[in-house]
């Protein structure tokens, strides 16, 4: 499915003198990952595969790859995210190889609806295809506008399910490129705009406001259910780009001003089953937000972002969703490979 | 349940002159470190749970300790294990109280079929009560040997899931007190002498013998189920009391030697979903030897401990259990709190 660049991976690993490299992969490309290790090996370079399942590059195994010896680090499917690295890391984002103009020509009626002066968004799956959406849009008429977005992300246009500043332009409205539902629900939430989300696979259009509706209905039912606990479990986690550690010391410091008690927890991957034994009523996971809004169901104590809290206490009435805030972007990623540290 | 030392943990932890802590537990300790947590904080210092579920002193979170800023661990549960930590660790240990002799009282006519000379041992949880079942049985007419043991443990007579050095002593049957049986069969396979195992809470005494020959007939079964695969996925774990790369690099070597292909994969808790998606036939775990023995039902590929590859290549007749040795044991660690680097 995806053509991982094998020749050029090893050029950057020999402009490193690298000589033992970690191979960190999501779930869906496993099966490239040890095509990759086999071709490294023949090289000369002694290879290790990362067992753990890779969800963003917010989760590098560079920590892993310095314990086990390796002086480098290829991240498989995603592009770079600003982090304090530990060891030279390549960064191979994977590109889906749909066209998205079809999908758009088919629904163009539902997109005129937007307004003429809309926000192009996708996933980094799509971004590399972006131009050609933009190109086809702006040829009917549109006024097509692709935000910059801050650092947390690699390319214009880009949104990430934590972080949705480059949707946040001067538009009437917002198109969605790309499969799935959070992604459009969190740039509904985000823009507060009437948000259009395309999908190229099967060319369906869906408007987000209904979603939105329910999905914030959601929250107020779990924000509900917390409102009598006494003592929270504020949930951090070590993934380096998920340890919000100063926002998750503000939220139990709020609620500790609050009356409830609130206590801090450090885990890598998040999930519930872990935490069953502490005894907290209720718990707000101050990491990556798809936690508490897509596996709520797993948890059988309330589960809150920390956008929630505010609700909670009285302090708001607005719903807001969480983002991960980069700080102001510099420079676009390379399309293809990059090494960075 | 258990009793843990409170004044004695922040005595520890003003000498160190900590600021922030981070307190791991196992998941019978959950209840137990937040009530540590509290009354450490109100002492004046920031506390952070720790989340993960904590099975062993083999997994310390003394890394995550150091990327959380906390200037201290505290490790409830489990005793000293020689390991290169990153921030001084407090290692709590937990005792059962539960009494031995009546079980040992009840039993003496099967304990007398091992013979006069008898090996003693047991797991953490009742080695602090030792001495008052080598007395008791002394006092019957027998011959008490407590081994040593190796710096993998952390007193004379401490068996533990991977390594039981301290059994292996010139006695004519070895004597196993606790619960469970993956303890007392590791002692029967890496002893082969007669084991007899006994639990101080229901009083049952059991052979080991028949236990031991099942275990064995089902490794036979997984070494033969494994027999035609081509490729291994060795997997070794980034714990650091599990990090076997030399171990898992000769595995590779020996495979490869033998005409089979042979991947190493580091990953941190070692479950077989993760790695659905690699194609490899067969996995060797080079970590923890409880994976592989109690855990295989859940693979859907053979698994097998480095032990069992020689068997699988025809170059070793018999069975041998895994174990991960430690060097020479210098010194009991103490049965209270312990403070480390």
């Amino acid at each position: 499915m995806h053509e991982v660049p094998h020749g050029e991976i090893l050029k950057e690993l020999k402009k490193l003198g690298a000589e033992c490299v970690l191979i960190q992969s999501p779930e869906g490309l496993r099966r490239e990952a040890e095509e990759l290790a086999g071709f490294l090996e023949e090289n000369g370079l002694t290879v290790i595969l990362h067992g753990e399942i890779n969800y963003g590059a917010c989760d590098p195994a560079d920590s892993d790859a310095r314990r086990l010896g390796c002086d480098a680090l290829i991240h498989l499917g995603h592009s770079y995210m600003r982090l304090n690295l530990e060891v030279p890391t390549i960064f191979v984002p994977a590109f889906a190889k749909v066209e998205l103009v079809p999908a758009l020509e088919k629904n163009i009626e539902e997109i005129r609806k937007l307004g003429r002066r809309i926000a192009l968004v996708t996933t980094a799956q799509h971004v590399h295809r972006l131009d050609e959406a933009r190109e086809f849009l702006e040829k009917n008429g549109f006024e097509v506008l692709i935000g910059r977005g801050d650092s947390r992300v690699s390319w214009p246009g880009q949104v990430l399910g934590c972080n949705f500043s480059s949707a946040k332009v001067e538009a009437e409205g917002v198109l969605f490129i790309g499969s799935g539902l959070f992604h459009p629900l969190g740039v509904a939430l985000a823009t507060k705009k009437p948000t259009l989300a395309i999908n190229p696979y099967s060319g369906d259009a869906i408007w987000m406001d209904a979603e939105a509706e329910r999905l914030i209905r959601k929250r107020w039912a779990q924000i509900a259910k917390a409102m009598d606990a006494k003592s929270f479990g504020v949930v951090v986690s070590t993934k380096k780009g998920q340890l919000r550690l100063a926002e998750a010391k503000r939220i139990v410091e709020l609620l500790r001003g609050h009356g409830r008690k609130a206590r801090l927890i450090a885990m890598d991957h998040i999930s519930y089953p872990k935490l069953e034994g502490f005894p907290f009523d209720a718990y707000v996971v101050v990491a990556c937000p798809r936690v508490p809004i897509d596996d709520y169901e797993n948890w059988r104590k309330p589960v809150l972002t920390p956008r929630e809290v505010e609700p909670l206490l009285g302090l708001k009435k607005e719903y807001e969703f969480d983002e991960i805030p980069g700080v102001e972007r510099r420079e676009d990623e390379p399309l293809g490979v990059s090494l960075k540290l």
